[in-house]
Order: structure tokens, then C-alpha cells, then sequence
């Protein structure tokens, strides 16, 4: 019990740390926040008794996997969908297994259990963290555990009594090393239709009103970081917003392969212990439970050696994180200034810049979406290291690659939202300074060729280069036409598009 | 002609290097393995003359950029593929031209000369490396350059002489900015197409083979690279073979946006300077030369700024190589021996793997083909990294990109081949060791579970563990079955599938 | 003040979502675990008032913060030795400032808050996560405005009086711009001494002991994965443990540049508002205060614009990654089994791997330090792409930079702990196996060469390798020495070193 | 014979690709550049014989690698620095043998043969590629090939003839597994002290030189892209140096690990077939050779089984990477303009940047410098990849790892000289356009707090931002202060450095 304790104390036990490391590691660690429970009680596993809190649900395999993975503390515990995805899965689990024969009593018990599970009730009774076994089969137990002491609290038995068993009943037919995938597809898929999808939609069509609203504005264009000939402000954010619908779609036809369930292949892929059809009936299941399209996997080897279904979808997220840099790096540039930047666009404001300068806005929309940008390529890396590291019948790299792609869906999904509603929606063109950018601008010389030639034309623009002059002034300066001629000629409005 | 002489020798033009370091550089350096040319022409841009090699069909653009960026010599030449893709594309321009004007015989002679740059005839007159502006500018003048030398020729001029212009009539109606990104996406949907995915199909269809060849061949399954219950190698192979066909699927899914051509957008993505309809013509144009359904970029602000087709392509790359990095580990381990390993398969012998010891048949094709993987997610990074650092109206990492994407396609599709004609394709079983490792195992225990109960039937394993025994042996020393009872007890048959 | 109440109940407060993905939100958040305070005060800044739970020290630049980026929840608050960096830097910043005329009875005042910061008491007073603006900005104005309210009240005075002001007396001489900096490097080189290093130096102590426990342990060696020529286990660790040692120096090298504080040098690097010699005189006494060598950055410019240290630091962590994977692989490969793997090396068993089969011991340690590993990975890739995305005299990606190197330094030193404590400290050789393999090996009939020529020696070894006999059987059958011969000969102890 | 032919004419031998990939495949290979030998002579090794073309010096083991790894094509080959340390390792090998007994006949032959390999005489005899066998035996097999094949006809005996024998007398006392190691050693060693570091030197340098010649040039900082407070240009360009010389230092300090060669580890570590004193020998004449500091590894079975020293060298070139991103940045940027950008800098013009507009110069330096740094960010991915895969006693990576290491210090290297040459050189301050920002920006006004107060001087700000007017005017509208205090106060000048 002193052991347990102590790491609930989150206090390291075992080793020798220098004394100076451990007053460090007090000086340096999260103050507790939160009174520790003295009352135990005893659970049991193959290994033996165990104590453990009696205000937690859990029970001895959960206890264990707290105690010998002492890895990052409490912010790495393992992300909050796929405890919830836990809740759906064991519910359809019992659904199934009912008709397989399980005791309807102890189903129906199992069913209210998983359903408190699955709406967040019992999250706090999900203590491990992300970096356990790799089959993720602690946070299996971990839910068998809970559910079935819970089943049983609602039978009107105790905890740690096992009248409804985590394995027998809980997780019956069923193997961590196909429950795990199961439900990292569940969590992945449930992520990206219900917030990442709708997060980019709601920017995409916040960039599309803006390229509408902009679409009479004319301004200099860019290339090479040059100035260059001029296309509209609307064309240019039309531009953005076709990069998030492409992002939209990239995510969607990656779907087809995270809708396929492992569940069936129970511990290497044949479904040793499970009846047939048993595979289709819970992915029905759990199609109808979260209404999503889930199919049984096609080949359920592929399903638990393999997640290259997560390498795919996080490679369509990184694509999705560079379109988001783009944009990101875009704005803030374009919006840089007020007086000694680019300056075509106002930016709103949302907290004081500078306590000294008025109209110091800064871009801080773009610098959180874009550090998330970065942080999403890294996790992409940790996927595809992961996912590449498969060995025979299992993949042991699950709960970091699940982890890893909900991070950055959830990162990527919320920071499309806050620059949605903090920056784009209130982003203002400075008409001013555009037209007058794009006025100075030496290359709408390329208008005169036609009436001057190409060598009048370079010599006007080189006067007015060299000299510091408007278009205007150098052509009028040659003598080779008239003003009205300039502007009649000179028109960036007819510069915007194909001749017909 | 002193500077472009010492520039064609490989000599560094500039700087001050240390002596020790030009000593070093002299050592290191390749030796010139050509004639240098010693006759040279004048050729002029707006720059002023030029002295260019008379053998070359190249112009002063061209030369210019192999003075200024000496960066990585002849191995970082920009890829055969993005050559041959200019021929075509600058093949359609001149026939689409010739719709709008452009003189039939100046027309007719492009054609002939673009047509020699597609076949591969005029490799040698494109001399740039991929690092040097990054809109791809001087590659496309190099296109520009010979094809206007080339069809110069043919109607009886000289080179250098511009009857036919570089810009006036080869790039008409083009953009750097919209020809670099076009070639770029038929270079790569043109590798993707008539090599990678052939090439991925003949390794899916040897690794279906192999799991049809092995369907009745039981052996022990592993997860956690621990023994599991047992599996068909044949199942073991469906897992792989599933792989390589999602694969496919993964990057077939990305062609539609591969498929988009900014050609039509010029400059900053208006389409100025272009005729209406110009964009639709020259898509279908290349699309008909090329029987690939291109179509003109829906919007081509997204296509010039943006490189996202080619980070989504890279990561569809990706997904593979983490795919075949799964496959090719797998094998070499079970290949693993031939005494102290795994030994389930018998890997092809081609060439010595030792010279002491018969039977050291190294895995070398796993071993290409592994580091072939690892260098395709290094350059996926790479791909991603540029692809996200667009700047306003152009994205100026566009030689990278396609670079990038064009080696993983190359290295990834070349290995599979070799993979499956020097390994997969000749992979036997070992049966005999097969037989004998799923027979030693102690998981068929779990046959007897029904028979003897739980606990009698841990017993015998812990026993049978402990000393070392078969689980027959220890089955019977207990006295709880007979010989004949375990015989029809314990078959792995039972264990590969559902049961009814 | 809805709207406050609104932000701290985890509900957007913004955006118009789909009723499904409002429900979905529903379902997937984590339940609120704390009570709301329903009691708040005003606070103000040059935006005018805002409300601010009672019960909270920050401000309203804190509270503006919370509310404009609600991106990723309580997981993603700004790490920890970030916090208690901020509570060295201010104190520090106090004591020198008192030096250049900051009020005693203030200066204290400060001194004490900013103890208490540092001693983690306040840590819930800190509630932004890292994904604001890119300087750390608000999360340097929550330091202030904490220390500002704890030292008012300290002083007698109320919550939000501004009697301690937060910009005029915590932040006096100072800018977010030098600030963040600066605790960035103080967190990071904190955590490199006090828990990174200590823990490698425990998994290097313990693979060192493993080394000289086994050095008498001779076994067979592998390369390619193949069996090859004899070396002791004791020689096998030796090799991980020199990885590790040289790991240790990879991060101690890079501590000198971690060492150089931004300090001093204000918004721009310029050191703009500060006295001469402020900068010399902070890093002075952060060093105290620390114990360890922290400097004056020798140029403020570089130490704003780019986080080159932490790219370099991450590069160090990433090396140690790849170093820790592969002693992760080696472990689990080398224990693999019972009966099927390699089996030399016989794991701890800290839980039960399979409720069916004894002696399914999994190498859950070697996976989770593995996928750390991976995540460390990618965290550096993240952490190098914030690093090269500095513009001009800010680099502003520093919140994630810091983030990542933190996380990986927390995770790896975690994991090397566990894995050394649950799983190193526990490895026993399996003498019998080890032995079987070596004998069993066709390889030592290398010793043979001299005495029958390489032509017989490879006979044997065919015909060993052909009829499944062991060397001595066919070496005998071929009549070319005898057995005492044999056993002179073939003797694995003269084949693990040089000969004399 | 055929299949040599056939293979030497770069067509795939087997598989049977469709009709439409074989078409294809001839329309995108690289034509045919050199002639095919038609005459061959017999090569035999343990396989049998084999058909080599009798212009090359290499022998069977080369011939078959060249057969059975069709991957990537010519420029693909083994990076040319690994070719020319194999002939410094094997002259070193034969001077260390012939102390050992190597008949100094033979030997010298061998030093001689060995010396034009290190002198690249013979490079076109090394036509292997790096998808080989991930030990890299192949091109050891290669080096002791030629070298052989040389020193035979040396003494006067025919190629294929084996008077000098490969493996006896070329590779004696070695084995590709401590040879590849070393080579991959010498190569990067040589490469990072006789070019890259010089190349960064010259940069570094360079940049310093710009920061002296601007160190009175007083501009507007920049800080989250907006206008902040001034700093003069050459305490800008000083960052830039600053990063470069620390860049410089961090590839520096890799070196000392990187100088130990496994040579005299042999096949697992061990020195098996080795005297005792060999590895120092062979370390001390490879240092004398090379005049670096190489030594014998303190452990050889690290040196073979990991390349975390690789691992370590390429995180300090992705450091540099960082480094020259974020300086090729922000110069392209502060070149931006000439009219419409920010234009502090006159970026030197190389090359036509549009046939149109005079003043349009693309930073194309800057674009080829930041490509580079991409690319080397993506390697590093690849190289840490593969540092983490080794298994055992040999990481079988290792052909990709220095070859993604190699190719990155080339390309960085080459590219800093261009970029330092071909624009740092050139670029010259825009005086008129650097003073014109400064003394428009609004944050000037921060001078007048002492005088006239915060609250007027917010006022004054935000009127002249407001109606778009100078400070001045703004401040003297409001009566608060005279012309001449205006003057006597807002002085830039005094704002560049900490006060006294």
C-alpha cells in the first residue's frame, strides 16, 4: 500500500536520483491538486492481490499499468476519445454478445456501464497514460475494469467482487489486440466528422465570403516575394479558400479506410474465439451506435499488424497543415505594418499589441494557427515512425499513433476555428494603401507596349525606377503620348484576367 | 569565356576557399570524364552577350543559371521526367498557339523540336540543378532556349539567331510561373501512372500469390514479437498483400488533383496574356498527348501559390514506404538464421553472403528496399516543409517539390521490382521449421481449456515451460487425459478462423 | 460576464457549429471535473475592463488570452518548468531592479510572489495554453499579473488595484521579447540537469552493470539478422551502454549555447529601456539562483530572431531517440519467444501478458520507450520547423519550440527510467538457450580453415546445413579429423577478440 | 551474356511489366549517353561465373550487385566521396598488412592501385548504387575489385586473373562491416572539414563584413512581422552572423565522434581475424593520410551496430538549416519591392528577372539557399530513420545514412558559397527607403513620454494613425511641444543600445 501511495503521490519509486535531481524534481513538479484518496481496497489479477483507491472504478491490470509506466504524468494521459470510443465499443460488444448467448441480466448491466462511459461520466476512472504497452491492452483492462465494476455496482454488488468479469463478460470474444484498433478508428473517425470536418468548413466558407466581399478590390500582386502584375484581392483569397476545400476533401477520401473495424480478428487477425459473422454484427453495431458508416475490415491481418490507415489520414492533416501555414504566413504579411509593412490588410484586434503603440496589432491569430502547423508535421513524423515499425501479427506502436493523429486533429481543428472567428471574419481591406501600392507599382508598364513599344515601354519604366517617379510622370516626360492616352491605357482592371 | 571555362570545368568561379580546401576539392571532386567543348557562340538575353557552347543547343538564360547556382554538380541535375514533360507541354502550347495565330511553319518546327525533347533525343542541352530559382524559371527558358535553337535549325537558321524566339514563339502565351507548375504535375502523374503503380501491382500480385501458395501452411503467430496463437502463412501474406493494394488505392485517390493543370494562369494566376479558353485548350491538348484525363485548375491562384497536390501525392508515398517498411522487416526476421533465427522462410540466394559460411543468405532486397523507404519519408519532410512555405502569388519551392516527390516515386517503384523479382517471387517456406517451432509452442494449451478446465490446463503449460518439455509430455505426466484425447484435442486447424 | 462564464465552462463562445458537431462536442469533451466559481471581479488593461474569476490572480490580459484561444483544452496549458521559470526570471528581475531603483517594499513583495511561483504554489493560477501568440507574450503578462495580485496582497492590498503594477514593477526592464526567451532556455537547461541526464545516467549505469554481468556469456552474433561469428552478452551491452554514455555528452555539449539568456535585450535586441550592464547583471543572478552556468547571450539579435539552441538541443534528443530504439528493438527481439523467438534474454514479468499462457511475458517496456522514441521524432521535426520560421527580429514560434523540446525531454527521461527500473535492472541471460544457438551454428566451422582448408571447412558446413546435423557430426562423418580434434578446434572463446 | 547486355542498357530484366508501363518506361529513361561495351570477359566468385564488360576493373561481386539492384539509375551511384575514402582506407590497409606479414610486393601494388582510387582516377569503375545491401559489402567488394584487378595488371598480370586477390590481399584482416563504417567516417569527416566548414566560413564572413559596413544604418525593427522599435541594419546582419558562427561551432563539435573508425572491429565487433594493435594502427594511418585526428572507436560493437554519430552530425547540419532558412527569408524579404514591398535591401542582379519590368530582381539566391534547406531538413528525417533501425550487431542502413548525410553537406555547403558569392556580397542598403519607414513609423513616439506623458503621446499616435500623417504633424497639431522639441527629442539614434 506504501507503494501505491507513493505514486499516486506521483512520486518516483524505485531508483537513486542524485539528491540534487529529486529537490529539482520538487522544485519542478506539479503541486498535488488534489487530495489524495487514503481509503484502498484490494483487487486481484493472475499476478496476485493489489491495492487500489476505493473511489476509482478501476481495477488490478489498471493499477499495475499506473505504476509501472511512470511516463510524463497526468498531461499524457490517454486522449479522452478513446475512452469514449472504449464506452461505444463495449457497448455494441454486449449488444452482440447478447445474441451470442451472454447472460441478458449482466448485458443489459455491461450496456449501462459502457453508456456512462461513452457520455464522459466515468472519464476520471481512466488513469493511464498514452505510453504503456503498445498494443494498448492496459487501457482495455482498464475499461473492461471500470465497466464491469460498475456493471456490478448497478446489480447491486461490489467492487473487486467480479459478479460481472472484465474478461469473461466485458470482453468477451474479444482481444486487446483487436479492441484497441477498433476503437482507435472509432475515436479517429468520430474526430474528424464531428469537429476537425465541420472546424474547416466554417473556415472555408469564412475564406470564401471574404474572396466575395474582396472581389472588386484590385491590388499588386506577388511573386518571388516581388511585386508583380495585379490580380484582385478576392481572386487572391478565392485561392485560400480553395486550398481548405481541397484540405476537406483530402481528409473525407481518407474515411473509405479509417471506417474499417479490426474487431472479429480478436489476438492475431483469425477470430480464434469468436463465432462467425460475429465481425459484421459489431461493426453494424457500432455504425448504428455512432451513426458512421463502419465496416468489418476486409483483412483483419492487415488490420492489427499495420495502421497505415493512420499514416494516410495524418499525411492528408499535414497537407492540411500546409495549406494552413500558407495562409497563416499570408495574412500576417499582408496585414504587417501599419506604417512600415505591406499594410493591405487590417487585422482585428484582439488584445493590446503594445502598451506604447498605437496600432501595433499583432498578428497572434496566424502565430498560434501556425505553430500548431508545425507542431501537426512533427506529429505526422511520430505516426509514420510508428506506423512503420509494425512487426509480424501486431503493430505495438498504437496508443502513440492514435494519440498522435488525435493531438493534431484536435490542435488543427480548434486553431481553424479560433483564426475563423478571431482574425478572418473581421479582416478589413485598407483600400487606401492597396490602390496606392498598386498604383506605384512599375509594371503596369506592361499596358503601354502595345501603343509605345516594348522599348519605349522598358525606357519609361526605367526612368522611373532610376528616378523615383510614377509611371505617369516618366511616360509624360518622353513625350511619347498624352495623359489622357496613360489612362485610358493604363488600366489595372483589364489586367485581371484572359483577353477575350 | 575565361569564366564560362572555368565554370564548365566544375571549378569553383568565386570565393576565396582555404588552399588545404581547394586541395581537398581537387581530391574529392570527380574527375571530368568528357571532352570539354572549347568552340563557343554568343548568345544574349537582357542581360547583355554571353558566350554559350557551341555543341549546346542552350541560350544565355540557361548559361547564365549554371554560373550562378553551382550547387551539387551533374547529380542534382533537375529530373529526366520534368525534361521530358516540358517537350509535351510545350508540343501542346505550339499546337494550341497555332489556334491563335502563331505562324504554321514556326508552329510545325516546334512541334518537331519539342517532340525530339519529349523522346528523350536532347537530354544533354538541359544542364541546370534542381537549386536554382525556385519558380523553376530557368528551366523552363532552358525548354524555351533549345527547342528554339532546335526548331531553328530545322527551317535553316542558325543557332543563337532567334528566327524562332524563345519567348515570342515557343513561350507564347506562357508563364514561368504556370509552365513550371504544369510539367511538374504531368512529370508526376505520368511517373505515378506508367511506372509506380505498375510497379506496385507486380509486387501486390507476387505477395497474393505467395498467401494463395502458403494457405495451408500453419504456423505460430507473434505479437509483441512474443508467440501467439497460430495463423496460416498464407493469412500472414494476405496482411502484406492488402497492404500493397491499399497502397495503390492511396495513391490512385490523389491523381484527381494531380490531374490539374495551372497552365492559363500566367503570371499571378489572372490568366493575362492569354485568350479565353486558352487554359481549357491546352489541358485537353496535353491530356490527349499524354492519355491521362488532365483538365484545367479549377482555380489558379491555389495552383501557383500552392504545391498541396504534391505534400497530399507525398504522403499517399509516404503511407507506402511505412507499408513496405513493415513488409521488408517482417521477412528478413522470419528469413532470420538459418540456425539462430526465426527461419520460417527461405530468402533467394543472390550473391554470396559470406565467404565462410554456406547458408549466410543475407537479406539484401529488404535491405534496398527498407533504406529506400527510410530516404522516401526523409523526403516527404522535405516536401512538406517546402510546400508549406508559400509566399502571396508563388510558392518558390517548386524544383524541390517535384524533385522530391519524382525520387520517392523512382527509388520506391525500382525496389518494389527488385524487392519482388529477387526475393518475394522466389520466397519458400520452410516446413519443416515451421512445424516444429508451432509445436513446441505452448500457447496450444488453450485447446485443452474445455476438456481439463483453466487451471489443470495452466498447469500443464507452467510445467511444460518450467522444464522444458512438450505440452504432450506434460499433458500426460499429470495423469488428466490420455494420449489419444490430447491428439484430438490440440490442432492448430481449429485455431485459424472463426468458429461456426 | 456570460461570456466569461461561457469560455470557463469549455463551450465555444463563438462560431456557428452544426447541431451534430455541437452534440458531438458534447459527447467527446471531458466532463467538467471542477466546480465553477461563480464570483468575479473586474479587471482592466489599455482594452478596457474584464471580468476575472475571484478566485484567480491573473489579469485581464490572462483572462482576454483564455478567451481568444480556446485551442486543445487543459492538456495543452503551457508546461510547467515553464511557470516555475517565470517565477526565477521575475525574481531575479526584482533583485536587480531594486539595484536600479525599483521601491525595496515593492521589490520584496515581488521577490516573495515570484518564490511562490517558483515553488509551483501558484501553477493553477496559470491557466494559457501554449498555442497563443508565438512570443509568449500573455503567458509572460499572466506572470506579471500573478506576481502582481500575490505581491498587492502580500502588501495589504486588494486583487486587481495594480497597488504592485504588473508592467511597471514585475515587468520593469523587461519585454515578452527577451523574457520568453529567457525562460525558455532556463526551463530547458533546468530539465536537461536536474531530470533528463540523471535519468540516462541511471539506464546507462544499469546497461553498464548488465555489460560486465554477462561478459562471460559467449553467444552467437548477428548480422543482417543472420547468424554470424561468436561475441559475449557482456560485449552486446557494452555497445548500448556506450550508446547512452555518448548520448549523455551529445546534451551536455549542447548546454553552452542553452546557457546564453536574451536577457536584456528587450523588443528588438537592442536593450532599449534597460540600463548597461542589466543584461549581465540578470543573467548574474538567474545563474545564483539556478546553480547552473547561465551567461548574457553574446548577441541579443540572434537570441530573439531564432531558437537555433533548441533546434541544436532537440537534434541532440532526436540522436538519443534513435540510440533508445534501437536498444528497445534489440531487447524485445533478443527475449522473443518462449519457444519461437530468439529467447537469449529473459525479461521481468511486472504483468500478466495473457490470461491463457504462461511464460507470454510482453516487452511492454521496450514499447513504450519505443513509441516515445517515435514522438520524440517527431517532435523534433516540429520544433525544427518553428525554429527556421523567425521574420525579422522575432522568431515566433517560441511557445511550441519550448513545448516540444520539454515534452520530449520529459518523456524520453521518463521512459529511460521506467525502462531501466521495470525492465534492464530485471534481464537474466538464458544460459541454456544461449548456449544451444551458439553450438547449433554453422559459422564456427571458420575454425576449421587452418587445420582442413577452406574447401573441407565448407563442405562440412554444407552438408551440416543440408541434413540438419550439427558441424562436429559432419565434420566427423567426412573423416577429416577426429573428435578431440574437433573439440580443440572449435572453441567460441578464441573468437571474440584479436588474437595475440 | 544477354542478360548483362540487357542490364547494362538499363532495361529491366524480369518481371513483366504491361505493355504500356514498358512503353512508357522507354519513353521517360534517359537515353543511352555513353556507348555499350560489347566485349566482356569472365569474372568468378563463391556464385560462379559471370560476364564482365573488359573496359572496367571490377569484378563479379560487383557485377551481380549491379544485376540484382536496378534501382534509381545512374544518379543514383554511391556518393563519390565514399569511392575516393575507400582508396585512402585500402592504401592505409595495405601499409598496416604489409607490418603484419602482406607480401610488400603485393602491397605496394595495392598502395599504388589504392591511390588512384583516392585520387578518383578510377570512379568510372564504380558504377554500384546506393540501394544496395544495406552493409554496404558491395561496394567494399567493389573497392577491393578494382584495386586488385588494378594491382594486377600493375605487376604485369591480367584482370579477373586474381594474381592480387579481392579478399586476401585487398580486404585482408577487414570485413565490410568495420570497412563500410570507416569509410562512411573518412567521408563525412573530409567533407565537413575541407568543404563545408569553409563554405560556412566564407558565408560567415561575409555576413560579418555586411554588419560592419552597416553598423550606422539606423531602420525600423520588426517584431511579429509589425513595426516595432529601430535597430540599425548591421546589428541585424550581426544575428545572421551570429547563427552561421554557432552553426559552425555545432558541426564542429560533432567531429570528435565522428573521427572514430570501427576499422578492426571486423564482422561483429569483436576484431575476430584480427592481431591485437591492428584498429590503432589502421586509425593512425588513416589520420596521417588525411592530417585529421581520426582513432581507433573506443567500442567497436556501438561503431558497427548504431550511427548515431551520423545521427548526431546531420541534427547540427539541420540546426544550419534552420539557420540559413530564416536568413534567406528575411532577405528576400527586406529585398521585396522595388515599389510594393519592403525594400530596404538592393539584392545584386544575376540574372533577367522578366522580360518587362526593369527593377524586377527575384531573390533567386535566396530561393535555391532555402530549397537546399528543405531538402536538408527532410534528409535528416530519412538519415535519423535509419539510424534507428539497426538490429543487433549491425545497423544495415548504412549506404543510405552516409549518403543522406553526405548529400546534405554538399548541397548546404555549395549553396552557401553561391549565396554568399552570387547576392550577400552584392547586397547594398536602400538608404532613402530605410530612413523614409524609420521616420514614418509611429512608434517614435515612445521619445516623447518623459516630455509630454503617456496618455499624450497614445494620443498623438493614434491621431497621426488615424489621419495618416508623421508624428510630427500629429504632435504639433496638438500644441503640446514645439517644433525644435520635436526634433530634440525623437531621435532614433538614441534608441539602438540599453541607456547609461
Amino acid at each position: 500500500m506504501a507503494m501505491a501511495l507513493r505514486r499516486l503521490a506521483g512520486a518516483s519509486a524505485g531508483g537513486s536520483p542524485s539528491p540534487a535531481a529529486a529537490a529539482a524534481a520538487l522544485l519542478l513538479r506539479p503541486a498535488l491538486a488534489r487530495p489524495i484518496s487514503t481509503d484502498f481496497r484490494e483487487e486481484r489479477d493472475t499476478f496476485g492481490p493489489i491495492q487500489v483507491p476505493n473511489d476509482k472504478l478501476w481495477g488490478a491490470q489498471t493499477q499495475r499499468s499506473l505504476q509501472n509506466f511512470d511516463i510524463g504524468g497526468e498531461r499524457e494521459r490517454m486522449p479522452v476519445p478513446i475512452i469514449r470510443a472504449f464506452g461505444v465499443l463495449k457497448k455494441c460488444a454486449a449488444k452482440v454478445n447478447m445474441e451470442y448467448g451472454l447472460d441478458p441480466t449482466i448485458g443489459k448491466a455491461i450496456i449501462q456501464a459502457a453508456q456512462e462511459v461513452a457520455e464522459g461520466q466515468l472519464d476520471d476512472h481512466f488513469p493511464l497514460v498514452i505510453w504503456q504497452t503498445g498494443s494498448g491492452t492496459q487501457s482495455n483492462m482498464n475499461a473492461n475494469e471500470v465497466i464491469a465494476n460498475r456493471a456490478s455496482e448497478i446489480l447491486g454488488h461490489k467492487r473487486g467482487e467480479k459478479f460481472v468479469h472484465p474478461n469473461d463478460h466485458v470482453n468477451r470474444s474479444q482481444s486487446s489486440n483487436d479492441t484497441f484498433p477498433t476503437v482507435m478508428h472509432i475515436a479517429a473517425a468520430t474526430e474528424i466528422n464531428s469537429r476537425f470536418v465541420p472546424s474547416l468548413e466554417q473556415l472555408q466558407k469564412s475564406l470564401h465570403s471574404k474572396s466575395v466581399e474582396f472581389q472588386d478590390i484590385i491590388k499588386i500582386g506577388r511573386t518571388h516575394t516581388q511585386d508583380a502584375t495585379p490580380l484582385t484581392l478576392g481572386q487572391e483569397f478565392s485561392g485560400y479558400a480553395t486550398q481548405v476545400k481541397y484540405g476537406i476533401d483530402r481528409i473525407v477520401r481518407t474515411l473509405p479506410r479509417m471506417y474499417q473495424l479490426a474487431q472479429g480478428g480478436t489476438a492475431v487477425g483469425t477470430g480464434l474465439n469468436t463465432k462467425k459473422g460475429f465481425d459484421v454484427k459489431i461493426a453494424d453495431a457500432v455504425a448504428e451506435e455512432t451513426e458512421l458508416p463502419f465496416v468489418t475490415a476486409e483483412n483483419k491481418f492487415e488490420a492489427l499488424a499495420a495502421h497505415d490507415a493512420f499514416v494516410e489520414s495524418s499525411g492528408a492533416v499535414n497537407t492540411i497543415s500546409a495549406s494552413l501555414m500558407k495562409i497563416g504566413n499570408d495574412i500576417r504579411l499582408l496585414g504587417s505594418g501599419p506604417r512600415c509593412g505591406l499594410g493591405e490588410l487590417n487585422l482585428p484586434e484582439n488584445e493590446p499589441g503594445s502598451s506604447i503603440m498605437p496600432g501595433k496589432v499583432n498578428p497572434t491569430q496566424c502565430e498560434a494557427l501556425t505553430m500548431v502547423c508545425a507542431q501537426v508535421m512533427g506529429n505526422h513524423v511520430g505516426v509514420t515512425v510508428g506506423g512503420s515499425n509494425g512487426h509480424f501479427e501486431l503493430n505495438v506502436f498504437k496508443p502513440m499513433i492514435v494519440a498522435g493523429l488525435l493531438r493534431s486533429l484536435r490542435l488543427l481543428g480548434d486553431a481553424s476555428v479560433s483564426f475563423e472567428k478571431n482574425c478572418v471574419r473581421g479582416i478589413q481591406a485598407n483600400h487606401r494603401r492597396i490602390s496606392q501600392l498598386l498604383h506605384e507599382s512599375l509594371m503596369l508598364v506592361t499596358c503601354l507596349n502595345p501603343k509605345i513599344g516594348y522599348d519605349n515601354a522598358a525606357a519609361v519604366a526605367k526612368k522611373a525606377h532610376k528616378e523615383g517617379t510614377t509611371l505617369k510622370e516618366a511616360a509624360l516626360s518622353f513625350g511619347v503620348l498624352t495623359e489622357k492616352e496613360f489612362d485610358e491605357l493604363v488600366v489595372p482592371e483589364k489586367m485581371i484576367g484572359p483577353s477575350d
